[in-house]
């Protein structure tokens, strides 16, 4: 390291760094790959320099799930961007099926958004609640003629996210039967029209 | 042990103690707190015998979650015997908030379920599976009189169940936003009341 590098932007460095290690292990092995000790060893640092930038491990696995949620952002706002005026159902289920796709295709980083749980009384940062809160304000949107009190819409918004999440979660986990893309996305398919289709009776 | 006792039942009943000491050990600490060692410890046999008796870890888990379920099932049954007769989103409704109801009461062996996944390709044993799909007929039966077609229907009960289950999952976690029971329930009501009135849009 030069000389006359100043200590922030080496504190920058080394956070890039150490993020893109642990999005890396995450992506290969999951969650529980994620060790301080081992993430200080393979990216030459002190395990007290990774805790001075992240807080705590679970800091580290936040930031790292920051990473997914965005890239997961990317993904769906290029659906919702692609279907545009399109009617209601077929907005929602490219929108479900989008997130479904890109369950499979970063499945331990997007595990690791679900698997983490922090120690009681401690919530994730309000930046991590706005990402999140940007992803359900897609199907907010969609869905915004139906629903005009936008408390209800943004419950409709949170149920019909958690109930393709949970079909989507369950099929991949091969809980329900031995995991096949095609009949997930069916299931998917059928909540997605099904609660579409209903609603306004369920207001 | 008396002399006279034959092999079986001591088999047995080491069987039903370490099941219990595996239950009792999953409602406190969760999955985690299942480790072979402690458990031929504490129920005072060798990790040799618990092997024997229950194949590996994995067996035993299992066996574990074969009681939550049997236990899941008699909460279930006792919500779909009570509406008999009601209106099919009614039915669905009560059967959805018993669900959560148990996920909450029991919450750790209700997340032990979900929470414990096989090497790839291995299945759990298909008793495991028939049990799972009493279940889900409960629903199948409800919603009989709006889908004929048995393979239609039953898929509309594992997309029906999964999507409540996901409410529940991301709800306990707090995973979108704080845990609040009145918030999950209203969320659980908007899903299984839009699907209802959707049901037959979605076919």
């Amino acid at each position: 390291m030069k000389n006359r590098t100043s200590r922030e932007p080496f504190r920058d460095r080394a956070r890039a760094e150490i993020l893109t290690l642990a999005l890396s292990i995450v992506a290969k092995e999951g969650l529980q790959g994620l060790q301080a000790r081992r993430i200080a060893r393979e990216a030459g640092c002190s395990v007290g320099s990774l805790y001075n930038i992240f807080g705590d491990l679970d800091g580290l696995v936040i930031a790292a799930n920051v990473e997914t949620v965005a890239a997961l952002e990317k993904a769906l706002l290029a659906s919702f961007s692609a279907t545009e005026g399109q009617p209601i159902d077929a907005r929602l289920l490219d929108l479900a099926l989008a997130y479904s796709r890109f369950a499979l295709e970063n499945l331990n980083l997007w595990r690791a958004i679900f698997a983490h749980r922090l120690p009681p009384n401690q919530d994730v940062p309000p930046s991590y609640r706005a990402d999140q809160a940007r992803l359900l304000s897609l199907i907010s949107t969609i869905i915004a003629d139906e629903i005009s009190d936008r408390k209800l819409r943004d419950r409709a918004a949170r149920a019909l996210f958690a109930a393709v999440h949970g079909i989507v979660a369950l099929a991949i986990d091969s809980k329900l039967e031995a995991f096949e893309e095609a009949r997930m996305q069916d299931e998917v398919r059928f909540i997605v029209k099904a609660a579409a289709a209903g609603l306004k009776s369920a207001m």
